[in-house]
């Protein structure tokens, strides 16, 4: 999708790899970008602190948490009080749908995106899912970002009156781990800033053993590059 | 749509007399209604305390609150510091969009509603929209509501799996206030238990001027039934 230089965007900003690379990103092709970081009561909290001081380093226009409590609605273990997986052969790239889901995430996620854009009078929304690594994810795949994108444009008091047009940008959606990482250290980003893991501690150490930190290290080593992340095994 | 008998269903119930009403309709066609309220730093929290009594009330199988901050993206007088529009001769059926319209609210709460959806293994979502009486919200119109129905078969486990088929009811969208509120009479909502207040105190007493109060008391003016509801003025 083209550029719109100037033009103010969000950025859905988790603080782990995929998001910060996204957001570097639309910095890289002149949005403004505001980034968003959604505190819906997940257990690694270090995201979020993470997220405030990528922002900054990434050159965002500004930085907002919104708060929704997801654990009301459960069924994930990244909510709930259900163990995470760990320590399993190879990342989990198998058709089942891992149980780290959040039920219906990258649709509240876009929901509240869409709601701050249109504070802002801003058109274009970032998100930095991705179809490739994470293909057991439903809200990861190309036609879930196309539906959400035309629900946009029927949704909006500024869709209404053809002001613009909601744009939702995934630049990440059809590459490979190797590939973000490649793409954002070309733009700077200090990956020892990110958290990927799911269980990470307060101080953002990885735990080394969930799929999130099997995917991250498995990418860095496709890469060829040292991962700065700071592994607690 | 046809009745489901028995299977579950997640009805959005904001404590009003468009949601009570939908709670009942969904109850009266045989679903095991779970009523899932959102609070989303509304100024009208007498709403959250009906809503609860009205679970109870019309026979929800559960009732369940969601958090959500709003105010970290503002926008709309209901949840900013913006002064609520009072008094004016008529209920805003104009063609411009009320201030006290919130962000992308209908998007948020059918993505919390279809995230409990998938907890329960439900594919029935209800929400009391009306394009007649509220023309001016943009999520309020059926092109809205077909493009969410689309979205929530893609975007869930359930959806790709094709365990079910998500259907999303608005059954009051083609409906005038007054055969809102004659069905529900039917159907035995207490509308004295109801809120629909802006700015409702927090006893539930309404204060008669916004433009949630006139639509409300032309309703039953219309229906010809004693409008129940305890108004300041």
């Amino acid at each position: 999708m083209e550029a719109r230089p100037g033009q103010p965007a969000v950025v859905l900003l988790s603080g782990g790899l995929d998001s910060a690379t996204t957001l570097a990103i639309a910095v890289d092709q002149g949005f403004q970008a505001h980034a968003l970081s959604v505190d819906y009561g997940q257990r690694h909290r270090a995201e979020l602190a993470a997220a405030a001081r990528l922002a900054v380093a990434l050159g965002a226009a500004s930085h907002r948490v919104v708060r929704v409590d997801l654990r009301a609605i459960g069924g994930s273990a990244l909510t709930a009080d259900l163990p995470v997986p760990v320590n399993r052969d190879a990342p989990s790239m198998a058709a089942e749908i891992p149980i780290t889901y959040v039920p219906a995430r990258n649709t509240v996620l876009l929901a509240l995106a869409l709601g701050l854009a249109e504070t802002l009078a801003a058109f274009d929304l970032f998100i930095g899912v991705n179809a490739v690594d994470y293909s057991g994810y439903p809200d990861c795949r190309p036609e879930f970002i196309a539906a959400f994108e035309r629900l946009a444009n029927l949704a909006t008091q500024a869709g209404v009156e053809s002001r613009g047009v909601f744009r939702i940008h995934a630049p990440l959606l059809h590459w490979s781990k190797e590939a973000i990482i490649r793409a954002g250290l070309r733009l700077g980003v200090d990956y020892g800033m990110t958290v990927s893991c799911y269980q990470a501690d307060e101080t953002g150490r990885a735990c080394g053993q969930c799929d999130a930190c099997l995917l991250r290290r498995a990418g860095f080593a496709a890469a060829g590059v040292t991962d700065p992340t700071r592994y607690v095994i």
